[in-house]
């Protein structure tokens, strides 16, 4: 048949009888992204333990919080409720991105040989070019809603700090971020990025707060840390006027804002025909993409219609999981923030500047820790060499660098469809692709240069 | 209604009735990715000139490109069929990033405050970001077929030679680059991504070949040009076995394969309730991103169906059609390539380093410059800081920050969109934004720093 720029007889729109085994991608309709985000507290047969005041050592207050976040973010840190509406403002931005594309990869099954049928959840396309979009909107909603007239956040990558800069300026408000010193120096293009939407930038530690010159004080020539840089955050909204604080990950409202991306997936998963994934792997930094893609899946566990088994992959080089103690402890180096319940590695923990892999928060978010501590997670540690390796070895049959991040996700499913491979089984596997990788390159280039240590 | 991980009533697949005046985007299917390209010079009026041997001055006999390109593109060269059949290799591939999405700009429209009803075909989620691919997978498979080994090719800003080194990689080819000096060291991520699949790269004018050793006398400290890079890339092409030569832009094979673009846009419009638009906008560098949008639109033109204003937008610093002369000239710096008629600014021309727009080529395509000196396309030539201003105005608004060609097109649109408002008019806009513009952050922190000279 010559195409001749009509329509083919079928008429215009796909049906599902147009999406097979040989299909590479499943568009949703704007209609399908999820109208509620999902709350998984009310269904874990154990109630996660609460964050602490750290002064009284009491479960913490709503009020606690009133200085630095507003009321809707900390009803929703709290909720019992399953299912919480996402507000029209939040969902019309979505539309920018969202529903998000679930792509089969058969360039690189083919590439493994494996009979797994592998699929990945793709963040990338998001505004700034990863999931963090999903819930700095949201946060910029609810601030902007109170009245807020300017957010201060941290960033370690970059990631979160763009994607808050793009949603303060889609809602009127200012935009502060503190960002590590040594990515603010080695990802040059990330705050570029940031200041394309409006946003200021600081190094951090920076002599602009006290906990920042405190800081520099106590480790001297630092590379920075994410602990750092929200401690400079937070003392900026806790003592400004009309300033908030916004945090890119580990809290329970970050967690639930991600979850539209497994919503989408496990409907994405259907139009595919396929039934629940039966491995789901997923990068874990502070928990957010991780608690995103896992959680809607989880849930699909708990109530005996799936069992996905979902391992949550972190760097080698920040290994909270899988070497961090479970206890409380700040989310913030300087203890200005609550105590959460968490596998830490120490609020002062500062990984290795070689690490070029994103992911170094010293903690897990409460949630995945504690579905972890639970045995309802696995965890893996990843090298960065193994996770680029995964990285480019995707890159080249899909199309799409992954964020540096994401890489370690992959790593952990290019490691099961190789077993696959040998035992002979042909598993669904499901990835969780943050992001693109287009502003990590120089980490890219370190590993093609062969420079990066296997660390 | 609670969304609660199941599906709405109405099933779950959207249908036409699912897109409306509100909708954002629509996604088309695979299945409705073109099967044929469209090649418009049976369609002309008037047939463009030839191509001259640069020897004989006669027309180009197909047998004069043998050493350089492979039988199926030479064929497609000189073809007087209108559609041309897409191998099931290259529609295999382009299931990676097509259909591509066309974008209601709604927060675009609202920010200026028009009643211009704005749409954008967003080429920059493909892998590398930009259109180029489109042309990259289809001059490799070619090649492939014919036995090549290896394709040498030249690059600007390093959209064209990302794209041939993934398609080179997913067709088990060798590749190797000559990149335009400047953009080399002033964009550095972009020749770590055509490493990243496999490629290698050099700054040119290099020491490797006979043509870039002779310019590096000729013009000692030159920052390169296009038309240097391809004179080293088609003298490795022609003096090596099983090596040939790979052209991004200009030629009509590589306009042919872009005209997906314009063919899936078509489709799209209608289903947003639109016939054809009033006005389109697309950059112009060498000419491909333009054609491969703007020629199906103009065949509707020519056959009566629609009255679709077509502007090309070039750079002030590199303006070959607003201030060329239409004549014959060399493709490139050194007189290795056929002649070419065209709106050329003379194939030694290099443009201002501080130019930091893209769209650097000397040439305009043969087919466009016909289109443009047979008056069926207008042209437009548009500063540097005008094109980032607007860039920076649609990434804001729509959450995309554009290429730095993409910018232009986007700069034309405004212009339109604000005489619109001005004259109460509401007309149809549609601008080709050919790619991401991730990579080119170091040119928008000039423009923010104030030091982009508005060249």
């Amino acid at each position: 048949m010559c195409w001749a720029g009509g329509f083919p007889k079928r008429g215009p729109v796909a049906t599902v009888r147009d999406v097979n085994a040989e299909s590479y991608r499943v568009h949703l309709q704007e209609s399908d992204i999820p109208t509620h985000w999902y709350n998984i507290v009310p269904d874990l047969p154990v109630p996660p333990p609460p964050p602490l005041n750290p002064g009284t050592k009491e479960p913490l207050a709503p009020e606690d919080l009133a200085a630095i976040f507003p009321m809707g973010l900390i009803a929703q840190e709290a909720s019992a409720e399953r299912w919480i509406e996402i507000p029209e403002p939040v969902r019309e931005l979505y539309k920018l991105w969202r529903p998000s594309p679930l792509i089969r990869a058969h360039r690189l099954e083919r590439a493994l040989g494996t009979n797994a049928r592998i699929y990945y959840k793709y963040e990338g396309a998001s505004p700034v070019g990863s999931h963090k979009t999903n819930s700095a909107v949201a946060q910029a909603y609810y601030n902007a809603q109170a009245g807020v007239k300017k957010l201060v956040t941290e960033t370690g990558a970059g990631q979160w700090g763009s994607a808050l800069a793009f949603a303060t300026e889609a809602f009127g408000l200012e935009c502060e971020v503190y960002q590590v010193r040594s990515t603010y120096d080695s990802k040059p293009y990330r705050h570029v990025l940031m200041e394309t939407f409006g946003a200021t930038v600081y190094p951090s530690p920076s002599d602009r707060t006290n906990a920042g010159r405190a800081l520099q004080e106590r480790f001297p020539d630092t590379p920075g840390s994410l602990g750092m840089a929200i401690s400079e955050a937070v003392e900026v909204a806790a003592t400004s006027e009309g300033v908030n604080y916004s945090l890119g990950s580990v809290l329970n409202h970050v967690l639930l804002h991600q979850t539209v991306i497994g919503l989408e997936a496990i409907k994405q998963l259907k139009l595919f025909g396929e039934q629940l994934p039966d491995q789901l792997y997923g990068c874990a930094g502070g928990g957010s993409n991780l608690g995103g893609i896992a959680l809607p899946f989880l849930r699909e566990n708990l109530e005996g219609r799936g069992n996905t088994e979902i391992t949550a992959c972190e760097p080698a080089a920040a290994p909270s999981l899988t070497q961090g103690e479970y206890r409380y402890d700040f989310g913030d180096t300087s203890g200005m923030t609550p105590l959460l319940k968490m596998y830490t590695l120490g609020a002062d923990f500062v990984p290795d500047p070689v690490h070029a892999g994103g992911l170094r928060y010293h903690g897990m978010a409460p949630i995945m820790s504690h579905v972890y501590h639970e045995g309802m997670m696995k965890a893996i540690a990843v090298k960065q060499r193994e996770a680029f390796e995964a990285g480019i070895i995707f890159a080249k049959a899909e199309g799409i660098v992954p964020a540096s991040e994401s890489n370690h996700a992959i790593a952990g499913a290019l490691r099961a469809a190789r077993e696959a491979a040998e035992a002979g089984t042909s598993p669904v596997i499901l990835i969780g692709v943050s992001g693109s990788g287009q502003l990590d390159l120089p980490a890219y280039a370190e590993y093609l240069n062969g420079t990066m240590l296997d660390a």
